[in-house]
């Protein structure tokens, strides 16, 4: 039994749960590598896989002895059969915040289970802290953005829309070995970058234009997340403080990032600085990365815990002037004992593209 | 009030529902265009659409008060405006499969409910019958699935990779005024196309490879879905046979598919023609299109219910040969009171590309 297994029914012994029940793709994926539609039963003697025909040959052939998980077929079991999984077990543990309603219902009906227990996001909260293995794919993804954006630069061109743009980092991005965007890019020009959540548009790219690019990829399963705001042909007067005050505080945020380090306290410095300025911070300043673009932990004011050693979070401070421009500039980064590990490592200082 | 919503109050009515809180963004978009994070409330007095910040400008700018939709931000309210919204009401209705477990304990506390009552997908079932305007758009989508299907004839070279053809799928929709894919397009070549739902691989084309594409775009929130079998030079011996089966089952489909035909049968008539010469109908016959690109009603032979006009769904019978190679023609049809009309036009009788 692998290592995240063998957490889990440690876990499981801790909750003085028999059993448990797991929905989440993510979740099972992370616990046994398995990519495939179906639900992963952890009972008091096996960890059985249930997924439908499409899928059994292809599992079986990702698992070894060693992983210790049965792969059979929904309609392998009769109705006593299901409802044996569970026998004698008080306490079976489910996704609470993944399960609908209909499917909790289903589940009690279906296993015989009176008593499923909410499990709190155990999992989710566990996957916090990534393994070699995990950092090791996480950091390929992150090179491959980093390769990326060295590419955008040459290739952003005056009169290029910024759908068009949008388009080229998903065609790197699978060209370079990377399954795909890890969510869909953000490509924000001239006064579109104000609004921290844009879309891309059929706005043609200009001389003068600010263009913030928020865009990463996923490598086996692992995400990265990047932003740059770049310039087009020369940097506006009028963007330079603003810019120098979003790099500022990336650039604390960066020092601070360490094991121990509060959460909240790091948040509301940025937000202090901010507000020294006169300027917001309207969304977190960063959140974890994993086989989840957005995961455990979120780094924002109200957040009073602490990071710990092997995270992976990004730090991503922004300012948006409405109707105007907007500033972000965002890395993904590992933390460690004596402080972090920046896994972007594009260039921050003012980036001008000639555009021509 | 639109139609919509006039609708689901009556329903509500006929279901004894003094309340419902409606949280599927695509039940939203359906009953109130609106295309936003938030939650729609139907008070015994109004309706009110609860959003954060990011939203509220936006949403009232798409809405007039002819829509009577009131819109707030979720901490507009105190706990007891909370608590008020349904009271007095014995019932509320919500949306059981969609809402996870989590959700429905904190609608129950939030709003101080203790009876919420399941809507068994109400909405989604009343989203089957499409209007003028949605058909409009879901026409729109076909056309622009057909163009795309017409360029990628002239498109496909031999030496080109599988993802490299789904790449001008998509950029093809986005440039021509689609807002994207409706689903990860299907481009199968050669051995690969004996996978129902292969994802593109960099397996280039070949002299001799049936391509199978399976692809739609999203127009004003519409879907489109088709697909084609074509073959690059020419149209192996063996293929033939299985390619006439599938072609001459999809024309069959397309004849019986009209108002109050029995869904079963229509199913069990392909069922059986496969059957007869040696093949199963491994997927299903068809879903409906809408807002999602599969929703109710579902083609299969256990769906013992019937077609009824301005339902659209698809008509796509496949055959795969492990290992060798697969066909699959699919098109998006209107349900009429005397037949269906066809919405993806492009050819079936054998393509066949150069590819030089």
């Amino acid at each position: 039994m692998n290592a995240k297994l063998k957490w889990l029914r440690e876990k499981m012994k801790m909750l003085d749960m028999q059993g448990m029940i797991v929905t989440n793709p993510v979740n099972i994926r992370y616990l046994t590598g398995i990519v495939a539609e179906g639900i992963l039963l952890i009972t008091r003697k096996e960890n059985i896989f249930l997924t439908d025909g499409r899928y059994v040959e292809e599992v079986n052939s990702i698992l070894t002895i060693d992983d210790e998980i049965i792969v059979h077929q929904f309609q392998d079991f009769s109705k006593e059969e299901y409802e044996n999984f569970f026998l004698f077990c008080e306490n079976v543990g489910f996704e609470e915040d993944y399960v609908t309603y209909s499917q909790y219902k289903q589940y009690m009906h279906q296993y015989k289970v009176n008593n499923l227990q909410e499990t709190e996001k155990a999992i989710e909260k566990q996957r916090m802290i990534k393994d070699e293995e995990e950092i090791e794919k996480i950091t390929k993804a992150c090179e491959i953005t980093d390769e990326c954006f060295s590419h955008l630069l040459k290739f952003i061109k005056v009169g290029q829309t910024e759908k068009e743009i949008a388009f080229e980092i998903q065609k790197f991005f699978q060209m370079h070995g990377a399954e795909g965007n890890s969510f869909d890019s953000i490509v924000a020009s001239g006064s579109n970058s104000s609004k921290p959540h844009a879309v891309p548009t059929d706005r043609k790219i200009d001389l003068g234009d600010p263009i913030t690019l928020d865009f990463g990829c996923v490598y086996k399963g692992y995400c990265s997340d990047m932003t740059r705001t770049i310039f087009v042909g020369y940097v506006p007067e009028e963007i330079k403080p603003v810019y120098d005050l979003v790099l500022k505080n990336q650039l604390q945020t960066l020092k601070e990032l360490k094991d121990g380090a509060n959460i909240k306290v790091i948040s509301r410095m940025v937000e202090n600085d901010f507000k020294l300025h006169g300027y917001d911070l309207v969304h977190s300043l960063g959140h974890g990365v994993g086989l989840d673009i957005h995961e455990y932990p979120y780094l924002h004011g109200k957040n009073d815990s602490f990071l710990k050693e092997k995270m992976v979070v990004t730090d991503e401070p922004g300012i948006y002037i409405p109707g105007k421009f907007g500033v972000r500039i965002e890395d993904t980064v590992l933390i460690t004992k004596s402080g972090c590990i920046n896994l972007t490592k594009s260039d921050k200082n003012y980036i001008v593209v000639e555009g021509k």
